[in-house]
């Protein structure tokens, strides 16, 4: 059977929708049936709000002119907020690891997004990260911990050491997240390398 | 923590995106967030061309006057061709199952959709249901057979039943799907009712 066929019995502004939807990742063609019959039963000011947001996503959005952060001005919520401490600074691979430690945390510093991790087998490479802008930061002087918040993944590691030997002559102590057990697991299901990690950073009961 | 401070990290037209990602039925937060950095991350005209079909959704489509599926004028594009047979009818349920029929038979009839299900427990009684736009149809005298392509379940037999004593004084032919075993299963492995229903209405070999 055609594809035209296929689509006789689908009016096309309804096959537009579908189409559009199953492009995002994770969503398939009959979950984007799924949601484009949602939608249609729903008030249409509910269809016209997602659009409108929509639409607004990259007129608004850019990057923290020094973070990195998402944006809608030159600088982020966070950078914009004169409370927060320059003295300590969070560096994350993503803006996304940024807002789970916001939701999570009670930090009140800084961030810097590098806008990935040092992968020299995807070809990222350490002048693909914001590292420069990060040297800028660090030689203001107000900075004096720097806390790397990368993922604990071998690429993340790779990043760290890269960063430690980056910045390791100026007057900045550099900290790494904790690993270990994670908080309400199980020794029985924990992986080898988390158990390894806890036994070799233990510390005093 | 409050929400607002949540959020801090998150520009309102990024948060504004994903807030409406996720009312989406099956789109949790995190689903939601991964999505929006996905489109910021595409050119802005992927995300202009999402916005644009949603925006037409509600503004073009619209119910077919003759059988009910989905449409853009008064008639859905298989209710507007000629060369399908108004001799055999085929009711669904929703439009979504006439999708599915039309994707996958050669079925060169006609369609009416009843818009749900005969499921009294849940409000919807024979008025709900596209029924007497049906019985016209059949007046018209062009119809000779009258498919129920009902789902089989509970309701679904509820409402054949219901069509069957609402038409059997017609001069029409009405009958329903085959039921049985899926073509492709295992008889090990196929429920109790499916196995019932293939000794019921097993045919010659």
């Amino acid at each position: 059977m055609t594809k035209a066929a296929k689509k006789e019995g689908v009016p096309p502004s309804f096959a537009a929708v579908v189409g559009e939807l199953s492009r995002l990742p994770g969503v398939g063609e009959k979950s984007a049936e799924r949601l484009a019959f949602y939608l249609l039963n729903q008030p249409p000011s509910a269809t016209r709000s997602l659009a409108d947001a929509l639409n607004c996503l990259h007129e608004r959005v850019r990057y923290c002119k020094i973070c990195h952060n998402l944006a809608e001005g030159d600088l982020c919520r966070i950078c914009g907020m004169p409370k927060r401490s320059e003295a300590e600074v969070v560096v994350v691979e993503m803006p996304q690891d940024l807002m789970r430690i916001e939701e999570t945390c009670d930090f009140r510093g800084r961030y810097h997004v590098l806008g990935g991790r040092f992968a020299p087998l995807e070809g990222i490479f350490p002048d693909n990260l914001n590292i420069e802008s990060l040297r800028r930061r660090l030689r203001s002087g107000e900075v004096k911990e720097l806390i790397l918040a990368l993922n604990p993944t071998s690429e993340g590691e790779a990043t760290a050491e890269l960063l430690r030997r980056e910045f390791q002559n100026l007057p900045v102590r550099i900290t790494r997240l904790a690993t270990g057990l994670p908080h309400g697991s199980e020794l029985g299901w924990v992986s080898r390398s988390a158990l390894t990690d806890a036994f070799r950073y233990r510390r005093e009961a």
